[in-house]
């Protein structure tokens, strides 16, 4: 967990109240003459004060060479437009900087759902690009991140925020983002689902700590007990298909609604190929993406 | 124009009212012991009574070969979940055939926003694996179609329907279809442009009676109008974009921003290829699809 518990307060529906939860920042804390003396952690917890209720702005786009899917979050009914990306891959950095900047939002996280072995992670490359943009990926991963972060985790961008729930077994490290479940939060709700959970499919789990246990055990708990009209957005798709829905994938995932045993039969007799990029891409996305390879030890920026 | 007016009725939010509009059909007149005598056309206007509002579903899915989105919509408030499919590719019928019956819908329509130059159109396929679809394109195109439209009319699907407004200048006859403007219609409002406006881009007018003239035209008049937040849902994307907004588009389009002489003069001066496909995929979209190139004059089905 993070280590610390921190009251933040929103405004929402015209309304004020408070909660208590370990969040992650907007870091606009100065402009509000708010300081945290909490030395042990850069993770803020804060999410803007405003007499508006959020407002999603979504954007799915899609990396062809890799099949990734990249997802752009804002809230765009706060002053600032505070934006996430999920996901995003080196070779399409510059599109996707351009169209945050066409949509006058403010870029504050570069998120990762795991440790990709298809891709190179755009995240260093948007840190170099855009002062002030932090990285997250999970603690478990043990890859370099600017906010390191965990199961029950919530990260705010404005008045939404995405639940970090734990859904390992494609590697150690995977997590699932979920929109918020309360007041102005999207209905229905959104989940990230990285590569745990795919479009009537799954990611494979016979590399980098995968076990089709962690992942059969994962999709069921934290994903499937999801409302049924919950819209799953992957990391990937190789078919066309852009969305699915939680409801669909526990009637026709042909992986996921086997038997466990069933299951991991599936998937240890996959026979997939070594994956091409993946002696490249692991090693660069555990320090947030190539170009810090590049650098000597001494000069790669935290990320 | 169709041919003929009819009164049809809606209940939305649990209000009956009337509306005189030219309409299409869906067809389950017979349910409700309606008899249309009008021999003149094959055209039924209708849509179904019902105390429930409609309710959207919405689906993008993505041919990758000729870079084509495929949308599918269906009213799934309506107990026939009425269902119509935009672009169908013929390469991608299955996986699209196999989405509408998991997800329970009954397909009723199968539109194109223009005869394709790059891809064959699935219509013809579907019309001959689910029986009772009628195959949608405008009159202007020329082609065979079950039901050929024009600016004005109305498309329904349950409680649902799409305006038809004519954009000409990439084809002759190419069509924007627009979701309905009224009560219990998805707001923000969603635009299928076919290949008249991309996301920061536009059809070529080079070939098919396509107009640089009349592609301005069609888009600052029927397109630029919409309320900015109008979602662009086009035909193509060739760099990851899955939409774009109104607003955004008359703000960054390289080339509609320009005044109509500069517009001209860019796309005189595009110096692209001729299309792969166009000799194969032209004649056989003009009567829905390959398969009825295929068979003799007298067996090929009306489409």
């Amino acid at each position: 967990m993070l280590g610390f518990q921190l009251r933040h307060f929103s405004v929402s529906q015209s309304k004020l109240f408070f909660q208590s939860s370990k969040t992650l920042v907007f870091p606009l804390l100065s402009t509000l003459g708010i300081m945290f003396t909490d030395a042990k952690s850069q993770l803020r917890a804060y999410n803007a004060s405003s007499s508006e209720p959020s407002k999603l702005l979504f954007r799915q786009l899609f990396e062809n060479e890799s099949s990734t899917y990249t997802y752009l979050l804002a809230d765009v009914a706060h002053p600032e437009k505070p934006a996430l990306l999920i996901d995003p891959v080196d070779r399409t950095v510059e599109r996707d900087l351009t169209l945050v900047k066409e949509l006058g939002l403010k870029l504050i996280y570069a998120m990762n759902t795991h440790v990709h072995a298809d891709h190179v992670t755009g995240t260093g490359l948007i840190k170099g690009k855009v002062p002030g943009v932090k990285s997250i990926i999970s603690k478990a991963s043990n890859s370099k991140a600017d906010l390191p972060v965990e199961h029950g985790d919530k990260i705010y961008f404005g008045n939404l925020f995405l639940e970090v729930r734990a859904t390992p077994g494609h590697t150690v490290g995977c997590l699932t983002y979920v929109t918020g479940d309360g007041p102005n939060q999207p209905q229905p709700r959104m989940a990230f689902t990285g590569d745990a959970l795919l479009v009537r499919g799954c990611g494979r789990t016979d590399f980098q700590g995968g076990s089709s246990h962690q992942l059969y055990n994962s999709i069921h708990s934290q994903i499937f007990t999801l409302p049924k009209d919950t819209l799953v957005y992957p990391a990937h798709d190789y078919k066309g298909f852009t969305v699915t829905t939680v409801g669909e994938e526990v009637l026709y995932n042909p992986r996921l609604t086997k038997d466990e045993e069933t299951f991991k039969n599936i998937m240890e007799n996959l026979n997939l190929e070594y994956p091409k990029m993946i002696d490249v891409a692991v090693p660069a996305n555990m320090v947030c993406g190539l170009q810090d390879l590049m650098k000597k030890p001494s000069e790669a920026s935290p990320c």
